[in-house]
């Protein structure tokens, strides 16, 4: 018999997947690669996709819709991008409230999902624990996912204000599970550090992107391009409605880090106009500073995946209530 | 004997490089490794690197100051900075004028390299080629410097109104001989180009990081990075005083662009303001395309170096004149 502790849940437990999109579909590959030996159902709006990954055997079984789903499952993966996702809490918020499954997210924003919760009342609240993966590519869709793709990531979890601590553990665990470092912050805090770390470095390539294809003759430059070009798009390759999902449900955080990007670019545009190399070399000197503790931050998490690797977390050995 | 044809000057010429950076490095580095079989000679302001770059045999000769230079040799790569660069040009003006040697400079600016040569005289515009070979990297210096640096690159010559023909031949062939697909444009198109394509994703990097660094809490927020971070940031990491240098040479043509970025950036703000997701969804679609255009245009530049592999460049036979 397969030992699903590692994710989790118990023995013989039962996980169902929401949107098999990139996220979901590496939490899919994950629970396969890793011997996972319950059963998996899976859920997406894509008939297809979903029908493709029952015949394969990804998953056990196809749910058509989600009524029910919240009470014969003991985890609840939801992967819908971010409005669907709020749909889906303000829909189906008595249900989870009643289930005996623990539910998690997976989505980019956290405090609209946190209000949600709080609209659907304390007993959603306790059953649903908000989670974001910190595990993104250019690429999108099933086809993309990989069974690694969590693997020495982060993955961050931001409780609703009564989440139930045993839900959080199970979270926790089944996080830890797909190979991911977890750690905790309030919604509020999470959202501000990506739409800076993230989120704006997203839009500043479509923005970048944006104001270059407005120019006819811009294609033909692209023959001219230097070796830095393709790194600094690269974001730009990144799906559209996804992105606009994402941005509009963190504005206010994003329009300040906007604001805050245009004070810099004002103050560099101001010694341009003045020909003042000195001043430039300054700012420049200590955006570099910032680049290098980025650099070695960077290489610290990815180091500290490798020394200590995740030990597997005991299942619960009771349901969480 | 050795052929020294490929690299466009007669067997057993003479070539110095000014300016033992990356630039000037990966020169000297390409020349040894294609069985040049004339004379390197080599200036640095750096006399210690000057003086182990002579010891280990990578330069045959350690030139100490410019003057007479111009007329010693066969060829007159100028590598360094751009400031550096148009105070060589103001300087020794006369002497590339009277000189035999064809020279050829390297800065990412060229409309100021061209200004400096009609300061100078018809005499020094025709000897001088102004040339960019794109191909950059984040770390400079004579460590960073490597034989293939121009292999499959882009070199691009923006002439003086008074090039000598035979003089721009002799630059190419030199081009050519390094790897580099050689293309041709005025200088102030070259740096509108440049300023759009290279100049300001650099400068936006350093904005961003810039704005980030402002923050005494967002170091520790480095530890929670998402996947993209690094990506969009590495150009960050480059040279502070060498950007702004070539920052203040192009600064109208960046300002411009530092504008059209705003207008992008505002237009986006404007819509998360508004909260439409559609909007912001076709912005981004079309910002997509562009950066298609460009993974496309990437790969042909690409395919065409390695199907088409730039054939060797018989040398003058003559005298430029």
């Amino acid at each position: 018999m397969n030992d699903s502790a590692h994710f989790g849940i118990p023995d013989n437990g039962s996980i169902a997947v929401c949107g098999l999109g990139l996220i979901g579909g590496s939490v899919v590959r994950a629970l396969r690669a890793g011997g996972f030996g319950g059963r998996i159902a899976g859920h997406d709006t894509d008939a297809a996709l979903l029908r493709s990954c029952r015949a394969a055997g990804w998953i056990d079984e196809a749910v058509q819709d989600l009524d029910g789903l919240f009470d014969r499952h003991d985890l609840v993966v939801l992967c819908q991008p971010v409005a669907a996702l709020l749909d889906c809490i303000a829909t189906h918020a008595a249900a989870i409230g009643a289930g005996r499954a623990v539910v998690v997210d997976v989505a980019s924003v956290k405090a609209p999902v946190v209000a949600a919760l709080q609209a659907g009342g304390a007993a959603a609240m306790a059953r649903f624990v908000p989670c974001h993966p910190i595990a993104g590519k250019a690429q999108h869709g099933w086809e993309a996912a990989e069974a690694g793709l969590f693997q020495g990531k982060r993955c961050v979890i931001t409780p609703a204000r009564r989440s139930d601590s045993q839900a959080e553990a199970r979270a926790a665990a089944f996080w830890a599970g797909m190979g991911a470092q977890v750690a905790w912050m309030p919604a509020e805090q999470h959202d501000r550090i990506y739409a800076a770390l993230s989120h704006l470095p997203q839009l500043l390539s479509y923005a970048y992107l944006h104001s270059l294809a407005a120019r006819p003759e811009a294609e033909a430059w692209l023959a001219y391009q230097g070796t830095g070009f393709q790194g600094f798009t690269r974001l730009g390759g990144s799906d559209p409605a996804l992105w606009a999902d994402i941005a509009v449900h963190n504005s206010a955080p994003l329009v300040a880090e906007i604001d805050r990007l245009g004070d810099a670019l004002g103050l560099i545009r101001h010694h341009l106009l003045l020909g003042d190399g000195a001043a430039l070399a300054d700012a420049f000197a200590g955006a570099r500073q910032f680049h290098r503790a980025g650099v070695a931050a960077s290489a610290a998490v990815r180091a500290a995946t490798q020394v200590h690797p995740i030990p597997p977390v005991p299942a619960l050995t009771q349901e969480p209530r």
